[in-house]
């Protein structure tokens, strides 16, 4: 079949493949409809490998996607041929210590799309088990299927952070994570939402899209400390960092309440000074997560509600016959674009 | 100074009358301008008692208000003349071990205004804590303020249910405390929220006023477990038990999730027969609330940032002069009128 | 194979039965040792079925097993011919919504043995997923291997009420799940833990097995607000429901503290009556186990520390050869005794 | 009145000091009976200062102390004359956002015992409040009683992690908060409690007192990793941090469990580096304490049940009047030796 292939480092083909896939009692078959590229896709195409995950082989890309039922299993009781879905990329070994310990993204045997040497669902169509793939909602279109995957990410990072009930917050870094990030957040019943970062254009694309939402802090013209104590003396409720940098760190805490809580999502390369007593002083709890773990029904409900609008993510669109040309653009993505869909033409 | 006193059951006057208060270093002293009329202060008028609760001598009724700062005292520092704020309406004795645990609510030694023999505060002034007096946002106004008081159950009832981002939620009664509550449900994150009832009236005002964020179930036309199996063959996430009703409890587990939470708002007068086992066999969690503590923050930063929009509530106003007639008018009140606002005079 | 055979209502046969099992990649097949007889198994044998579970054909019996492993699937890789091992008797569809969110136990697909139409394991050997196979520590008997199972009832109560070091414990019934809860709280930390009961045998066995882990309030001759009231004003932190006896439920907050939490273990026939305002006016959170999830490292653990003694439950012992007159003394069982175990003669 | 006053950096004298103070309504006076010597008032005496907290003028030393109550306030019903007490050291302002919220420990206007400018507790008598004064169980000496305040540190660390029946736990340094949190999570229930440090006396001295419930890991022969993972492979569940040792941080993540928690005590003098990433990927949760909230009660009750045996740690004992030689012996502590405790002579 038909795939976008990165052959190694550098090198993307759309060309054939041989895929081979059995479905199970359990699995369904899906044509994808919509696929947006992902910043690690762009990563194994210009490096060829993110830390110990190494392009060896051709591998198929692409991780976030919506599309159609053509086939479905034996055992399959919940979804039939026709529903359009969206699917969760990683395949856990069910049985395993983590997955009963309904922590199924723990799991180190996790087989995720696009992660070599796993094939990723650029491709006319994959087999996936049916327990995760999500029916999407009438109302909601195949780009916002597709937006699942990194919405998700948000949401796992409020839904971890133990959100309540008019609490505020703060995003440091204003990539895709971040600002999915601070709209979850903000969907979530957040009632202040800060959001931070030093790139121009990132914070004016949130100030044109999310102005109602969002209040965006320039760091190269204003100081985090000053405008959060101006909101309020004590600080915000929750933080995330979704920036990864190495000198948000430090003094991280100081943005944060007494008893306030930190999500760390961003991956920083090296290890990181932090002032452990600035988090003692007032008992910061500080949260960690890796992806996400049974968020993709919360996702769709916040986005089919309309309370988490993702669709203005969309800047860019290519059709499949055109992606390699769509990568190569991703690879160079000006800073004011925020996500590229992939239009696989299966949608009729 | 004047009041609006319950002499015993059934007489109000709006006369002068002493309060013997002194200001502490830790107190303020305000003028209210907003005071709502509570189901609480009708009883008292009808009845002369709730429970052991009696109107042995008279007592000012009035605890839900907003106002001005007239004097602070010697040690309050974050607060001052002239602020406009709104008040949590029960002291409690700041020592107590509950008060330590940070459930001050429970505290035994709470002092509640207008739940006898404690005075309310439907007079020309009263002295508050510092602590327990909020100062609103510009953008709020002091009936809003007022209504920070029957807002904050609802605001508590959805952080002690422990809702998720996403989550769905039922609401079974629609007096003025589970409309709250489903409003501060939609505000803070669900995705969906249904709200049950058989007083058509109260459906009609929210299908009137919150069509696009509640969804209204008649109980005298649609059957509970079918609209919401219809919504979700498991259940909803979060119910909250606001009728107080005896036949509200019986099957109460079957709307909702495995695994999910309820918490019980309404007081029965009885006690109500439970089907433990129909709870066990999807481990569902009872909570319980008792008024509310610490909420008074998150329910002014809710109704301020928009997300909870609280003034349709007001159905009807009435001058501080008029007051009698107010309580007599809420004694009767048309099912289809929620709240009744007395202006005091102090806005200016 | 040999099995003990329950035919129908009151007929138990050990004879040769042939069970349909395949050894898949991820199984082991297990040679029993030691199987305990639970009250599940007695209501089957006496009463053919236990609410809407009705045995309809032959099933053998037993549930509480430790045995040792004779084959592994191929793609077992923590267990191995030889371990001595217990195991989880419920075998959930481990794609299901409830396991994928760690609640494998209220998927509605388990399969458990001895419930029917599932055969249990007292019979030569059965297969069973090597993920609810459990290694036991060298120090552990087979004996108190099998009483993982009702332990696990014990541990999981405990740690679903959020146990804090330092709690104090009432657990209401001394049934044999009565008392291994009250261990398990012992175990866990509690400092103070009693157990109250009307059936003077029962809290006899504990007195004279376990009277410095546990004190005992006889029902007949004690009042328990008394007894609770002068150990604490307060009351206690955690209440565990063991009983399922409709009388325990209405005042049963009564003995908790303002803020306190409850497990409702026992399984009552039929709706029972509660106070729901004696709940609400200390915020007590009520919780509900159904049988447990992810506890068999625990109780193991606590076992194996030597915090959780066992033993003494185990007051008779028979032959497999002998078990058709071990369930019918267990159905006569005498109050003072508290578990039969049933050697199966693998050990050697 | 006598006292133990610490001059400046360096001097103490036993000597008359007037402290002036007024029993309020809600107060008890003390006359204290036991008082511990902390390593933080050796450190006041060889620095004249913790941080930022500057040894100005004369300040009494002690904060762990029992004692026995002399003077009740008009308020207190709790206690009485002639009781035996022990009492937190830090006062906070009881109407603080933190105080209300349940967090008294993080009021930045928190007044703590022998904290410049704060008195200490070792003089003739003192007053307190009552709420923060503790009646000790019959079975309880003063020696333990003075033992509560760094026990409490233990049994906070424990709390917060969140224990659950079961758990393992790892604790690094063994100084005498690392000693106090090990024996708090062996007696709240880890069935396993390792103990890492480089000083084999604490080892020795550990595994001298308490062998049946700690396994020391001495770090200078023995590879941390090799032995938790010859444990367990997947890791411990609980980890705490007591050492304050900048090379504990980097890699703590790899001792633990997928989805642990990790409980920061010890408060290095420098920001550390951290590996987040080895957090990420297996989503540890970072909780941090400052000193403790709401655990005496627990604290006292694990003592006065057994399960924590404190008597041990203390290794030497002086008079009151040799209090100073006291101070002079605790600051060149051999490493054998853990806790002074005073003797104020009021016993009796």
């Amino acid at each position: 079949m038909k795939a976008a292939v990165l052959e190694n480092k550098g090198i993307i083909n759309l060309r054939d493949i041989e895929v081979s896939e059995t479905l199970s009692p359990d699995d369904v078959r899906i044509k994808p409809v919509s696929i947006g590229i992902c910043g690690s896709d762009v990563h194994y195409f210009l490096e060829g490998r993110i830390g110990d995950f190494i392009v060896d082989e051709p591998m198929v890309l692409g991780h976030e996607a919506s599309g159609v039922i053509v086939e479905v299993g034996s055992s399959v009781q919940t979804l039939k041929v026709g529903d359009r879905v969206c699917m969760e990329p990683g395949i856990p070994d069910f049985k395993s210590t983590e997955s009963l310990n309904g922590m199924y993204n723990l799991d180190p045997a996790v087989q995720f799309w696009a992660t070599p040497p796993i094939h990723g669902c650029m491709r006319e169509n994959f087999i996936h088990p049916a327990s995760l793939t999500f029916k999407m909602p009438d109302n909601m279109s195949f780009d916002e299927g597709a937006l699942v995957e990194p919405v998700s990410i948000g949401v796992y990072s409020v839904k971890k952070a133990g959100m309540n009930p008019g609490d505020s917050a703060l995003i440091i870094g204003a990539g895709t994570i971040g600002i999915v990030t601070a709209l979850a957040a903000e969907a979530s019943g957040c009632s202040k939402v800060f959001l931070a970062d030093v790139k121009k254009e990132k914070l004016d694309f949130v100030n044109k899209h999310y102005a109602d939402k969002i209040q965006t802090i320039d760091l190269t013209t204003e100081v985090l400390a000053d405008v959060i104590s101006e909101f309020s003396t004590e600080g915000v409720d929750l933080l995330f960092e979704a920036s990864g940098n190495k000198n948000a760190f430090l003094n991280i805490a100081d943005s944060l309440k007494p008893g306030g809580n930190m999500v760390l999502i961003g991956m920083p390369n090296d290890p990181v000074p932090l002032d452990i007593v600035s988090l003692q002083v007032k008992e910061i709890t500080v949260k960690t997560i890796f992806r996400y773990v049974n968020t993709y029904p919360r996702a769709i409900n916040l986005i089919a509600s309309g309370k988490l609008e993702v669709l203005p993510l969309v800047t860019n669109r290519f059709e499949f016959t055109e992606s390699v040309r769509a990568f190569e653009y991703a690879s160079t993505l000006p800073p004011e674009e925020i996500k590229i869909m992939i239009n696989m033409g299966n949608d009729n």
